[in-house]
């Protein structure tokens, strides 16, 4: 029998139960000595079973792991291919998270994204942080100060799941002002972030090693973390200009996520028609959505589309909003609108994974809601981002445009670009070696791509650069480039 | 063949790959339908196998599904048993969890606790509730008022999700003054209290449906709640008067959960012959051992025992702290003392679940310890325990001796009470009523235990109640109790 790897694979004294972990082994290092180079396609779960004698599942399994760790990706439809690892730093991380006391989904999380966390800070046109200098420090510190007040016991003590009722009921009354979600206050999870919202629901939505995750691609890595963590297989699905390609997503798909008032990172807004074909798309297969709407309360021209959880008849949608963008990301609170077949799950993986949130935050921000002051930053700040914005549409319509032009969007705080010349692709990489040098804290689209490497543009973040900053910037880029 | 359930098994209609839910499934409506009794052994996987005519695999992954999600115990060296599931509350739930849009595992967390989450606050001699009324809040307040003064813009973004630097400093002075603890600022990992620290453990050490955990039985529910989560399969190991009975620990066990300050819930403190064979255990075995030392700063006795991070030498112990009970719960901020192996996937995790924690909140907490006002919260708080903990000593040196007498315990904010004859199961029935009617917020010990359903005593948290009410509920109960 022709072997089906070009290098041993040794199934020598591992019984059965070993056989996938001793696959997963070889395999993995196979793909990180370079003898499996990025892009090879691997051979079918079938054939390498029939090569070695072993079960087809076996093989399943010891794939499904080399995905979830980013070692392997799955396009729809087509052959598992080796992941490109010399891209990811996490890579390098290697020799310090080999333990073999540590979980081997852990040991090298090649998926992770140190992008803003661990890096010093950059100011500039960095993505998804929003302007501080704004916000109304000093009603805050009375609110929270005032969260003491209450001496009641149960204030100090453990709580709901849920979070603190009075905030549950000022989220539900802000989203269904601001974004027309149909909600209650029963409805809804108070979280750590948006970011604990997606690991609590891969938590109760995936079934390990089962549940395939249809994700936008170019997409929200940190998503993609929390998906692989809890053992799903990631199916990327590409974005075009009317939002994520609902007609390639795979029949067996059972959790859809989208960012449709903003994709992230090109910023479109996803179009009705897919809205609608991606709720038919989930009832006819009984999947489900994540609505990721992280800065859709920025919005710059008309009337926005209704949320998908607006349009959803079938409870298929779960709406995870925060407040990183409207206040800023290290007061760390964000929440879940769930359909009530997913609310006590959701609270019971909550339980689990931190047993509630701070409680005194979470009463400061309910009266910060219910008093107005959240409505009120919000409209401030969109006439602040939107002077931002159009300093950067002047500067792309005006010495940029030889290079880039805007991809079109109505929300947020950040703004992609593409290249006018994509199919240069040497070009495209001086540009973008200009940009890092003269925009720093811009990142190339194809930083948050999976399989869709074709290099399409580049995303500015707007959140805290000041709108005279963004202008001299991109007068400073479009020198640059003149002199190539 | 002779059948191995008094039920059929049909796996008609599933290939291969369905077999383990189909077994999964109906094992699981045999045991909520009561034709598996409480207390029945399962058969043996690999009789299961044959007599069905599946991979001896597929049987073990279902009954390790089945033990993951609480309906089936294991006990060290003897058979799967059916668990007792009429006496968890969370059963009930179980319509309301039950839609196949669910991850079979948080469809019934039957082992999830909602003891001190959801019900109606009730004050009296509530367990890990310590006294928040003697707390700083003006110096509390100002010090959060403060952490805004900081506009340094990276202050309101995204943060390095090991924590705050001068946090992990502060915390890594506090535990290597207060409890001898050997770590620097690089060891600590900030959590969302002590329960984010035991999820992310689970997360990182346990390798699911493979990874065996030993618990303290009677032990802290909310420990087993994340490693059953996490896939791990619990060994409940008795608890007698020196702490873990380590000789009863099974050999293939790679993680060892103890309380040795102060074992929750019966209160005696590990022996240092146990903790030295523990060490022993963990370094013959490669495994590791999680030390919770939930309320070990509050000690009243002599020079306490070294914890067991302070004895290790391999770099197998995770120390886990929580500042719940020396400052209160709401706050929500623990944290692990992490060996080096361990850091850098412990903070892969947190960044997954929740990016990092609430900075405000976090350099709060790093003033408050740096300026010494823990110290001498702590300080003062351990008179005031004392004293409630001696009203309940004299209590029961008194009026209760027929009936209680206190277990050896030298700290915390709970005492545990074994019964005088523990051999009358009616007496002791009787006793718990008259306590829930006199004594509300006292448990059973029984109410923490997996198999060791022999009704060892009652615990009685100190931590909110005053020493006059505890006094007078002691006087109530014994005169009720002597209307017998």
């Amino acid at each position: 029998m022709e072997p089906v790897f070009e290098f041993s694979i040794d199934f020598a004294s591992v019984g059965p139960n070993g056989r996938m972990h001793r696959l997963h082994e070889q395999l993995r290092a196979a793909i990180l000595d370079q003898r499996l180079l990025p892009g090879a396609e691997l051979p079918s779960t079938r054939r390498v079973a029939t090569a070695y004698g072993i079960a087809r599942n076996t093989v399943i399994a010891a794939y499904d792991l080399l995905v979830a760790e980013g070692y392997v990706v799955t396009r729809a439809g087509a052959k598992a291919v080796v992941a490109d690892l010399g891209a990811r730093p996490a890579a390098r991380r290697r020799a310090r998270l080999e333990d073999d006391r540590l979980n081997p989904q852990w040991r090298l999380p090649a998926w992770t994204t140190t992008s803003h966390a661990t890096d010093a800070w950059t100011p500039g046109f960095r993505l998804g942080t929003p302007e501080h200098r704004h916000f109304p420090f000093d009603i805050w510190r009375r609110l929270l100060a005032r969260a003491f007040n209450s001496r009641h016991p149960a204030s100090f003590g453990y709580q709901d799941p849920h979070g603190r009722p009075r905030l549950r009921a000022a989220i539900a009354q802000h989203v269904s002002f601001a974004r027309a979600v149909a909600c209650s206050a029963d409805d809804v999870v108070v979280t750590s972030g948006a970011q604990q919202a997606f690991d609590l629901l891969a938590r109760v939505l995936v079934t390990p090693g089962r549940t395939k995750v249809a994700i936008e691609d170019p997409g929200y890595p940190p998503l993609r973390t929390a998906m692989a963590a809890a053992g799903a297989q990631l199916v990327p699905v590409p974005v075009d200009d009317e939002g994520l390609r609902v007609d390639q997503l795979p029949n067996d798909v059972r959790i859809v996520y989208v960012t449709p008032s903003h994709q992230f990172p090109t910023g479109v807004a996803m179009s009705m028609p897919r809205r609608t074909a991606l709720l038919a798309f989930a009832r006819r297969h009984g999947a489900v959505i994540i609505e990721d709407d992280y800065d859709g309360e920025f919005r710059y021209g008309n009337r926005p589309l209704d949320a998908l959880q607006t349009l959803d008849r079938d409870a298929s949608v779960l709406y995870v909003g925060t407040f990183s963008k409207s206040l800023f990301p290290s007061l760390r609170v964000g929440y879940v609108a769930a359909p009530a077949w997913a609310r006590e799950a959701l609270a019971a993986v909550k339980e689990c994974a931190d047993t509630t949130g701070n409680v005194q935050v979470q009463d400061a921000l309910a009266h910060f809601i219910l008093d107005g002051h959240l409505a009120r930053h919000v409209r401030k700040m969109r006439k602040v981002y939107a002077e931002r914005r159009q300093a950067m549409l002047d500067g792309l319509a005006q010495e940029l445009h030889p290079w880039l032009q805007p991809i079109p969007s109505e929300a947020g705080i950040h703004l992609s670009t593409s290249y006018r010349d994509a199919g240069d692709v040497e070009a495209t990489r001086w540009i973008m070696s200009k940009v890092r040098q003269h925009a720093s804290g811009a990142q190339s689209i194809s930083d948050f791509a999976m399989n869709n490497t074709h290099d399409m543009g580049i995303v500015f973040g707007i959140g805290c650069i000041e709108a005279d900053a963004v202008r001299d910037a991109l007068r400073r880029l479009a020198v640059s480039l003149k002199r190539r």
